[in-house]
């Protein structure tokens, strides 16, 4: 049972259950009114501008009633009904601070012991049976990336993958590229030498969320990749050395890709990056791309240089480390974001051909969030 | 003429010329060096991950011979020639911090006034004409916005806008989307809604950072294009009380879109962004879709407000806007980091038709970069 107490000449609600007390402000309240005069019915979207909403504005009364908190507002002498659920859900009167790198829901970081749990379906299943396709994503969503076993050894089949969830993110290397060993690379990517993990193309602004990669010739030795939870390793960063962590993320970086005729890329941005309140929302790595650190006062470079230097040897720390062979018609998916991969050397003889391709995390988080809302009971 | 000094056992060189003293420390020399062995002479990406570097790096030698500086690197004994130019432009000892909300070459920030000297080209010549396509891009990545004129009156024209530097960036709203409305006089419900400036899909993450609008049917009255620069929206807010642009840059706002089947929208993102050194990267603002703002503190939510509401106070300030009328054939491209955009009430008879895309500015900075470098005369 609720308690609702004003305050402050109508400007504080506070709602008390169970002894716990949670203060929303008459602003708060009412510019997230969702009535169908402050909400569209049909889409949900806010019909109102907070220019619509008197300076003036005051609580009058309140009133429950089972589910329903109902609240006068004025000036406008206006009742409007709130859910009391909806209201709990989006109480933000709670203690802040959270540790700088935190991450959200339902990110779960993870180390080599991760292999023995592998998060991977079959790519049919995914394809025709929507718990199937839910239980992946999800997977995704949680470990930044996943593996489709069981798919067409067929030319651009990895846009079937895409399809899933989204749409390809076309760059200049086009709608997909293509990983075989070539003569003059453009790229090292196009070799057969091994590349220590990265994540791609930091020098794009705002870089692919997702890469793809799929197998579709795996006959010479070697090439297997492997994948990196740069999240775990900016967590063990910061536990073995704050100041590193501090170092990395409060100064940019900058990232460089010149490779081309007519392209130049470059960006200027951290390899860990924080939301304005901590949260760890992506990293970028690549000893290939970076280009000349500027943005570093010249007292803190030696100490950069030592927390870049310990994160390369974390990422390079086997215990870190997912790999995998892929197969003919197998391929994996990662968040570019967050998770590093790289491919172990390969020899000469026998072939090797990937075709890989980007994507974005948000048409993949939406899918995802879409599937669970049809499907509640399946969602944890 | 350089003079050198070598410091702290070799882990300093200092560069002196008229009086200016440059430090610079030896891992970040031997990281950034150019020679054939460190970067690949034929794509610019660097050969050497820093775990190829020794950690007892130092400098033994030194000597400046006319614009070159050999430096010889311990415990390798070997000797690397950098470009004296090339180090200056690179240099990193300088007085850093800079107010927070600071702007980087070559954005300029503009309010009303601009409409003097709109940045506009012609459809023709930016397809035809190198330089023309330079200038104009030029200008956008320094307002943050461009008109174009003179462009076929034909379905799908927006897409050889695009073409002119870079890729769509498809979403759940398509390669494209329809911007149509037939007015009808008897049915005043569905005239004359202006929409408040806006950035575009906040809600998405990444965002579109390139909005198009092109313009195929024009004959109702009203509906101008207006913009706003979001950029000089966040300057004046800072300028008029820190605390409110403060308050709005270290707190996420929450935006949603869930108006279509299948598609749960959600990004929880800062209104004013900035990189972690404070310079402005990005705002967000759009009424419709802002979801209720729940990682504000409560004791900071009342400032939250004020600021949130002060802001788009300048952004209604018609000091503030810039506005024009598309013609068919006629389109205009916002930076939608940056500049809002809006739509004015239209009404009578008559019908307008706009196609809409996204694309991102990666892509055009990348273009005008190599367009720069090989006409470097034209470059400013």
């Amino acid at each position: 049972m609720y308690e609702h107490h004003l305050s402050d000449n109508g400007q504080v609600l506070s709602l008390r259950k169970d002894g716990h007390e949670t203060r929303f402000h008459a602003i708060w309240l009412r510019d997230n009114a969702q009535d169908a005069q402050t909400r569209s019915p049909a889409n949900g979207q806010r019909l109102i501008a907070l220019r619509d909403i008197s300076e003036d504005l005051a609580i009058s009364a309140a009133e429950i009633t089972g589910t329903r908190l109902s609240l006068t507002f004025q000036p406008e002498d206006r009742s409007i009904d709130y859910d009391l659920a909806w209201l709990e859900r989006h109480a933000y009167d709670r203690p802040a601070e959270r540790r700088p790198g935190w991450t959200a829901d339902p990110v779960e970081t993870w180390d080599s012991r991760l292999m023995e749990r592998l998060p991977t379906a079959d790519f049919g299943a995914v394809q025709s049976d929507p718990a199937a396709l839910q239980g992946w994503l999800a997977d995704i969503a949680r470990y930044g990336f996943g593996k489709l076993t069981g798919g067409p050894v067929q030319d651009q089949a990895l846009m079937q993958v895409v399809d899933l969830f989204g749409h390809v993110r076309e760059t200049n290397y086009g709608r997909h590229f293509e990983v075989r060993t070539e003569v003059n690379p453009t790229n090292l990517a196009y070799t057969g030498l091994g590349l220590q993990a990265h994540t791609d193309n930091p020098y794009r602004d705002p870089v692919p969320t997702i890469q793809v990669l799929y197998c579709l010739e795996s006959s010479a030795a070697g090439g297997e990749n492997m994948v990196v939870d740069g999240f775990r390793v900016a967590e063990r960063l910061r536990d073995e050395n704050q100041d590193w962590f501090n170092v990395l993320s409060r100064h940019c970086a900058r990232f460089e890709y010149a490779g081309s005729d007519g392209v130049i890329l470059r960006s200027r941005r951290p390899m860990i990056e924080l939301a304005p309140d901590g949260e760890l929302i992506g990293v970028r790595f690549n000893n290939r791309s970076a280009a000349a650190i500027t943005d570093v006062p010249f007292d803190e470079m030696a100490t950069y240089y030592a927390a870049y230097r310990r994160m390369g040897e974390i990422i390079d720390d086997p215990a870190m480390e997912v790999s995998f062979r892929l197969e003919p018609g197998e391929s994996f998916l990662v968040d570019n974001t967050r998770v590093l991969h790289a491919r172990k050397a390969y020899s000469g003889t026998g072939t090797r051909w990937f075709q890989g391709c980007y994507a974005d995390m948000d048409g993949l988080h939406s899918t995802l969030a879409s599937l669970q809302e049809r499907r509640p009971e399946a969602a944890e």
